[in-house]
C-alpha cells in the first residue's frame, strides 16, 4: 500500500512510512506509558511537544535510562556534519537535547564531524570544511545549552582521544559487517569507510551511564555496530530516542536537502525569502478553487505549513487545535495557514538570530574553557 | 626455477628470488653507478657495508634524491610496529637511517605504530601496545640517533597531526583499489583497513623535500598507494631503498618472525642464549662429516653464520673475505664460523645494551623536547 522509500544511514527518499521502520530497525514505539513516566521525572512536569505530539516516537532502550533517570544516569549524544548551511531540520536533534538538559541537567557532547564530511564530498577541502564547522558551531551555541555542561567537538581537533576508542570498535568491526549495514560498494574511500567507528567514539565517554541519542531514525542503522560490539568493550549500548523526519517544503516525503535550497528553510533565510519560498513551495492540502476549499475543507495531514507549525512552531495544544479545525472545514484557505506559518518561521528565525550574535561568547567555553570541555581536554 | 614465494607487506615465506621481485613491483636496482655518486657525495668517502655488499639493492626514485642530495633535499622515515620484542632484522632500517643522518644532516622520523599492531593482533590490548612500544623506543634510542634532528612518535599520541594527511589518501582510495594492494577481504577489520593511510601520513611532513624511506623490499606494495596519488595531493612521491631480508637462523629462506622466537636473535637475548641458539639453530652450510667438509669445502652461500657475518656483522672487507675463502675451501669449520658469529653477535649485543641504558635520557628529546620533535609538536 505504502509507495516505495528508501532510508539508511545516508539517503532518505519516497514516503516513509515509519511504523514499518520501528519493525525493520528493530526499535521500540516510544509507548504513552513511557511518555508519562519520563514526564512526570521532568522538572517542569511538562513534555516537549516532539513527545507530546508523537514526533519523537521510537526508542531503543529508552525505559532502561527512564528507570533511574532523575539519578543523573545519563548524557546526550548528538552532532552535525558541516558539509553546508544549516536549515530548520538541523535544529531537531539540539533542540531535543537542550530540553533533556534544561529538564535533567545531563551533560551534553556535541560531534562536528569534519573528517565524515570531507571524506564524503568529493569537492571541499579541508579548510572549506573547516569554516563550515565555524558557521554551524555558532548556529548550534544560539540554541542556548549550559555552557559548563555541554561539550562540542571538532573530529579532526579532538581526534587523539576519539582515535583509542575508535579503534577498539574498529577492531570488532570486519569489512563484511560494515558493507552490509552502511551499504560500503569498492568505490567507497577509506575515510568515509573509518568514519563510523569515530562517531561511535563518543559513546563510551562516561562508562558508568547511558549515552542518550536524540537523532532522526533514518540514522538508526548507524549504531547497529555500536550496540553488538559495546558490551563485549566494557562499554554500555547506546540508548536512543528516533524524531520523525521534518518534510522537505515539497511535501510530506523524503527529508530536507542541505543541498537542495528549495526543500528548506534555512537558519540564514531573510524574513522576504521565507515568505517566498513557502508561498512558492510548500506543498498545500487546500483545494485547487477557493470554492471547492471551502465546500470540502483542506487536508492538513498532507499539508507542510500544518505540519510544520504541529511539529515545530505552534506549541500551544488549544491553539494548534484550532487551526487543524479551521483548515480542515475549510473555513481557514491555503493562503492564511500559509501566512500564519511565515509569521512564526519569521519569529523564531530571528529569535535564532539574536541568539546566534548573544551566544558567540559562550563558544569558547563549549570547546576550550567550560567545565565539561576542561575535563575532556584532560582526558 | 625458483620455488614458491610470498611477499606482501604482511607476509614472507619461502625462498625469495630478488630479481623477480623488482620486476613484479617495478622498482629499480641500486646500480654500481648510484651507489658511486652516492659516495662522492658522503661526508666520509665511505659507504655503508649494506650498499657496498648489496644487501640494499633496490630503489625507487633514489637517482632523483641523489642529483641534489647534498643540498638537504631529503629526509627519511622509517617505524616500528610494536607487537612483540625486537630482533637483529629490525634493526636493519634504523641502522641504515642513522647512517644516512650521520652522512646527511638529515631529520628522520620514526613512527611508532600502535594503532596497526593493535588493528592486526587479535589479542593485544591497547595497555600491552604501548608497553611494548616503549620498550621498542628504548631500542630504537640505542641507534643514537641525532636527537635534534629525530622525532619519535607513538601513532595513537601524534594522531591529531597525521590525522588531516591520512584522511586527505584516504579519501583518494576507495576499497577496491585497497583490496588489491593489501589483500584486504570480508574479514579484515576497519582499523587495519584505514592504517595503510596513517602510515601515508609522514609522507606529507615536508612538503619541498624527498621522503625516503629505507624498508625491507617487501614493504614496497605498502607504498604504491602513496606514489599513485601524492601528486594529485600536492605532496611529493616518496622515495625508498630497499634492502633484502636478514635471513632467519633456520636457512636463506623467508624472515625472522617475531613470534617465533627460534628464527632469530633478540636484542635482549643474553650471551649464552646467543650462543645455544647459533649452535642448534643456524643454518649451515658446512658439510656432513669433517672429513667431507675439509675435502669439498662450505658453502657460504646458503651459510646462515656468513651471511649475517656479511651483511651485519663483519665490516671489514678484507676480513669477510678471508672468512668466505677459509670456509669455502674447508679450512674453516661450520663450528668455527659459527664461534665467529656468537663472538661478534656478542659484542654487537653488548654494545647495544649498554647504549640503550645510556641513551635513555635522550628519549624525552626524540619524542617531545629535541629541535625537531618541538616543531612537529607545533604543526
Amino acid at each position: 500500500m505504502c509507495a516505495d522509500y528508501k532510508v539508511t544511514a545516508w539517503e532518505v527518499s519516497g514516503t516513509i512510512d515509519y511504523e514499518k521502520l520501528i519493525k525493520e530497525f528493530g526499535t521500540s514505539h516510544l509507548t504513552k506509558d513511557l511518555k508519562e513516566r519520563l514526564r512526570l521525572k521532568t522538572k517542569s512536569k511538562k513534555l516537549h511537544p516532539f513527545f507530546k505530539r508523537n514526533f519523537i516516537y521510537s526508542h531503543r532502550d529508552f525505559d532502561k535510562v527512564l528507570e533511574n533517570i532523575d539519578n543523573n544516569n545519563f548524557y546526550v549524544y548528538t552532532g552535525r556534519g558541516p558539509s553546508g548551511e544549516m536549515h530548520l531540520g538541523h535544529l531537531i536533534s539540539f533542540l531535543t537535547s537542550k530540553w533533556l538538559q534544561d529538564e535533567f541537567g545531563c551533560n551534553v557532547y556535541i560531534m562536528i564531524s569534519d573528517d565524515e564530511k570531507f571524506s564524503v564530498k568529493k569537492n571541499l577541502t579541508l579548510e572549506q570544511i573547516d569554516k563550515q564547522s565555524d558557521k554551524d558551531i555558532e548556529e548550534i551555541a544560539a540554541i542556548g545549552f549550559d555552557p559548563d555542561k555541554t561539550f562540542i567537538f571538532k573530529d579532526t581537533e579532538y581526534i587523539k582521544h576519539l582515535y583509542k576508542f575508535a579503534l577498539q570498535f574498529a577492531k570488532k568491526t570486519n569489512l563484511s559487517n560494515a558493507k552490509a549495514i552502511f551499504g560500503f560498494t569498492n568505490e567507497t574511500n577509506l575515510g568515509h569507510m573509518f568514519y563510523p567507528n569515530i562517531q561511535n567514539a563518543p559513546t563510551a565517554f562516561e562508562r558508568n551511564k547511558f549515552c542518550l541519542i536524540p537523532a532522526g531514525i533514518d540514522q538508526d542503522p548507524y549504531w547497529r555496530i555500536q550496540r553488538d560490539v559495546a558490551e563485549k568493550l566494557g562499554f554500555k549500548k547506546v540508548t536512543a530516542i528516533h524524531n520523525k523526519l521534518l518534510p522537505p517544503l515539497q511535501g510530506m516525503d523524503g527529508k530536507m536537502s542541505s543541498s537542495d535550497n528549495k526543500t528548506a528553510i534555512y537558519l540564514t533565510d531573510t524574513p522576504e525569502l521565507v515568505k517566498s519560498k513557502v508561498n512558492k513551495y510548500a506543498f498545500s492540502g487546500g483545494r485547487p478553487t477557493l470554492e471547492e476549499h471551502r465546500k470540502l475543507g483542506g487536508v492538513p495531514e498532507i499539508d507542510v505549513a500544518y505540519n510544520w507549525l504541529y511539529i515545530l512552531l505552534e506549541e500551544d495544544d488549544i491553539k494548534i487545535k484550532e487551526i487543524y479545525n479551521k483548515y480542515k472545514s475549510g473555513d481557514m484557505t491555503s493562503g492564511e495557514i500559509k501566512k500564519i506559518l511565515i509569521e512564526k518561521l519569521n519569529i523564531f528565525l530571528e529569535n535564532h538570530k539574536q541568539n546566534k550574535v548573544k551566544n558567540k561568547k559562550l563558544i569558547e567555553r563549549y570547546k576550550y574553557t567550560g567545565k565539561l570541555a576542561k575535563e575532556m581536554w584532560k582526558l
